[in-house]
């Protein structure tokens, strides 16, 4: 029921994943008389999904804790119950971040060794995709988080886009070793000094993060929620000289005929639909949130993102990966004392 | 003798800039058996400049308090002394932006009610152009900071960019009250506040400043620095990405031809030289820091910037705002007691 144009377009959407993902099967949780209508009778989505009814919706602007203490009716909460209860192996929403996070936290809990969970998206670089992490969910964040969400990335990297060993690398104002806040500072020493296999290449810069010089780029929520803001508002803005370059005079209009199915390209490089899907990570299931402005390609593509989750068995990683963490960290403080 | 290309690079720009402002008199700090040959006998610059022959340099990588400790006889030392003992109205330098700031503050001191500078620089949007600070000198900033800078801000934009009643914003993750973390939320109730005639906007996210969706915004030095290098990689991706498409057929590579000029039009929109030039403002003297990679076209805009700060008497609107401030809070200080 989340999103600008839902509940349709989240049924569009589930249709093109549909195509794209056969063995799919869908628990579409929502206002059973506004979502049945939207299905045809005898269609592959027919077959493939279940309607769940639950009669209350969490809005787009209800604060977080609000949306907790009336969640219980809600298609937001009984959609990740259902990821809990194991009758789902992973949730997509259109809706509320804040509410999804905080009811995520406290239906599906954070794996064993991690203080909180982040958000991870991935998005184009000069060398192809990269993962940034946290995008949002933490404010503030302890040198224990960021090393948390670098071993978070690594697993992602590996898991979902198929990296063998992803690079790492901490967002600062500069790479010397003397840059940036206490923090980060000693999450880098943290990282630096570890045994686990990460490929940790340091500090990064906001240049680095369209040049594509890590796979893996860790940063707070608030300094990454807004690094990520401010390249798809970049992004945009050049998309917009050009084409307001292309209409500049009758020659430039003709080259923009030639050279349209080009420009296409280009544009499909930078659409963000095709990079929609931030996950939750550090839960004890799997959880993605579209943005609430996408239409049915862009959905389509955060169910993709969190099939390919599931099937990579990313909360098992995750868990074993931290738990490796956990005991080496544990293992130095003993040694210490 | 700072920047990469130095002193070739500063010489060049200062021709170019005294062919745009011909009134421009320079004084030039370095090694002059260095300097004096690049300076063509009986031509403008040799007439317009004077070479003030400084044997030492600070290097490009070392720490700002080793520079601080070694400084006194540096050309960038003795170029802000110049602007110190008014033989100067600012200085420019492509040289090493921690040791210029560290070295500024020794030698300028703030103004009275600035705690600390903040470097600010100016970028297309799509509305104009925007101003940002700060862009890296404050790592932690507490709500004071904030409202400092957004005073200072405020009358860059109108002495520079001749606005009459810029819009400010905070940059935060979200525009609701509650976003963000303390200092933020305490700078913004100030601003709302305040009786200072500004044209506070309340918060604003990543994605508004390519959108050029206020005047002036207003960050803490980590983020500002991290978000300007995300903006100039993102911009880099983008042409990258169309240069690419470009060639990707026949076609397009004639619809390149036929589009040149107006491509230009869009490369010239976000070249980076056109922007160069960073503003340290809050101390007692106008100190303008160009991109140590710019070239004499870069250089010659940097030079331009400290001329308009000179001529819109900057620093005394500064001395006037901020003295206001002050008084308002004392005044709103004593009420409460």
């Amino acid at each position: 029921m989340g999103g600008d144009k839902a509940p349709e377009m989240v049924i569009r959407g589930a249709e093109i994943a549909l195509e794209r993902l056969p063995d799919l099967r869908f628990l579409i949780f929502g206002r059973e008389d506004e979502i049945a209508p939207l299905i045809p009778k005898n269609s592959a989505l027919s077959k493939a999904a279940e309607i769940r009814h639950a009669p209350d919706v969490v809005s787009a602007d209800v604060k977080p804790s609000v949306a907790l203490r009336n969640s219980r009716d809600t298609s937001m909460r009984q959609a990740i119950e259902a990821v809990r209860d194991g009758s789902a192996a992973g949730m997509v929403s259109a809706g509320n971040t804040g509410a999804l996070m905080a009811l995520s936290k406290v239906v599906l809990r954070t794996v064993p060794g991690i203080d909180r969970p982040a958000i991870a998206s991935f998005f184009p670089t000069r060398r192809g995709e990269s993962v940034m992490l946290d995008l949002g969910a933490n404010i503030d964040c302890d040198a224990a988080n960021l090393v948390q969400f670098a071993i978070m990335g690594d697993v992602f990297a590996r898991a979902v886009l198929g990296m063998p060993k992803p690079t790492i690398g901490l967002l600062n104002v500069g790479a010397e070793d003397q840059k940036g806040h206490e923090h980060i500072r000693s999450a880098a020493a943290i990282l630096r000094a570890t045994t686990l296999p990460l490929d940790f290449r340091g500090f990064i810069e906001g240049d680095d993060i369209g040049a594509g010089t890590v796979d893996v780029i860790v940063t707070d929520g608030f300094t990454g929620n807004v690094a990520l803001k401010t390249a798809e508002g970049m992004a945009k803005l050049v998309t917009t000289f050009l084409r307001e370059s292309f209409k500049s005079s009758l020659m430039a209009r003709i080259g923009y005929v030639m050279s349209r199915t080009a420009l296409k390209r280009l544009s499909q490089r930078v659409d963000p639909r095709r990079y929609n899907g931030a996950m939750f990570l550090g839960l004890n299931g799997i959880v993605v949130k579209s943005h609430g402005g996408t239409d049915e390609f862009g959905f389509a593509n955060a169910i993709g993102v969190a099939a390919d989750l599931c099937r990579q068995g990313f909360i098992d990683r995750i868990r074993d990966e931290i738990g490796n963490l956990t005991r080496e960290l544990n293992e130095k403080k003993a040694a210490a004392i």
